[in-house]
């Protein structure tokens, strides 16, 4: 998995549609790379989340087969 | 999912017979890299697009196995 | 696979249902990249340790789809 | 899919059985990285083509699991 | 697939269970990234060699899931 903090959200109207209803979320990963993330836990910006990417993030969906190859799977507790 | 712009288009009259029918655009990603998408929505040139990618991309296209492993899901929607 | 060393854990609290419980170590490759892998060795601080990725690492879960592209499957012998 | 020039053929006689027969060509892609594609279109030297990747790439060969993960899918047509 | 060069053994005795018996090779592609990698051909120092990656390699393994996602398919004859 990777590692990255929240920078934003798009909106896609123009879409295909087996592409699920829900949070496309921008997270920069070190090193600067961008990755567009499904969200399924309602993330915020600046916040640090945890992404699985490839054919296991469309495994998430279950009866339909999702053109998602990145899921986010967690928040990263934050330490004090 | 990874966000581009199209910057064009290729045509391939020599090639395997199960690659579709469709349009191949060229997309640059962010730091330059660029990547060839199927697209199934009709984007033009300098669209801002959202691409899957890995089997993912192949599982939009259904009862054959696609050789696509890059395909346009979305249109990105553009701020004012 | 590549090769790293374990320089870190994450706690992830907020995470969807199907991510395993077990240990997510922060594992350093060579060239600084950063990559949090699920470990079912009970690897370490510093170790030296082996990562399969993609929808083999996936696999190693039985019986249920869990949303994991990162795995520890071995503990690098270090030579003396 | 990626973007490449064909420099090149490699052979190999030791090899795993599973391997299927027919050309490997080493494809130079832009930004210097080359991949070794199995070639099922009798492309030659210096002819741009269009490669997919990963499990998609094994899925062309019908019957058995070809442990191929680049495959040249269509070669491009240049323009005058 | 990637072509490298054989740089190395690893060994690994802390590990988990369905990670084959058979040597892992350190390879070094072009540019200096490492992979570990299957080795079913007994390769040795400084062969120059391909490798297919992701889950193509996985099923090189038949009857149960290996976490492999490198595999050396043959060794580069060398030209003289």
């Amino acid at each position: 998995m990777i590692k990255g903090r929240v920078i934003g959200r798009i909106w896609s109207t123009k879409r295909i549609e087996s592409l699920p209803q829900g949070a496309l979320l921008e997270v920069e990963v070190e090193g600067g790379v961008k990755v567009i993330a499904f969200d399924p836990l309602g993330c915020g910006d600046d916040e640090q989340v945890l992404i699985t990417q490839g054919s296991v993030a469309a495994g998430f969906f279950e009866g339909f087969k999702a053109p998602v190859d990145a899921l986010i799977i967690g928040s990263i507790d934050e330490h004090m």
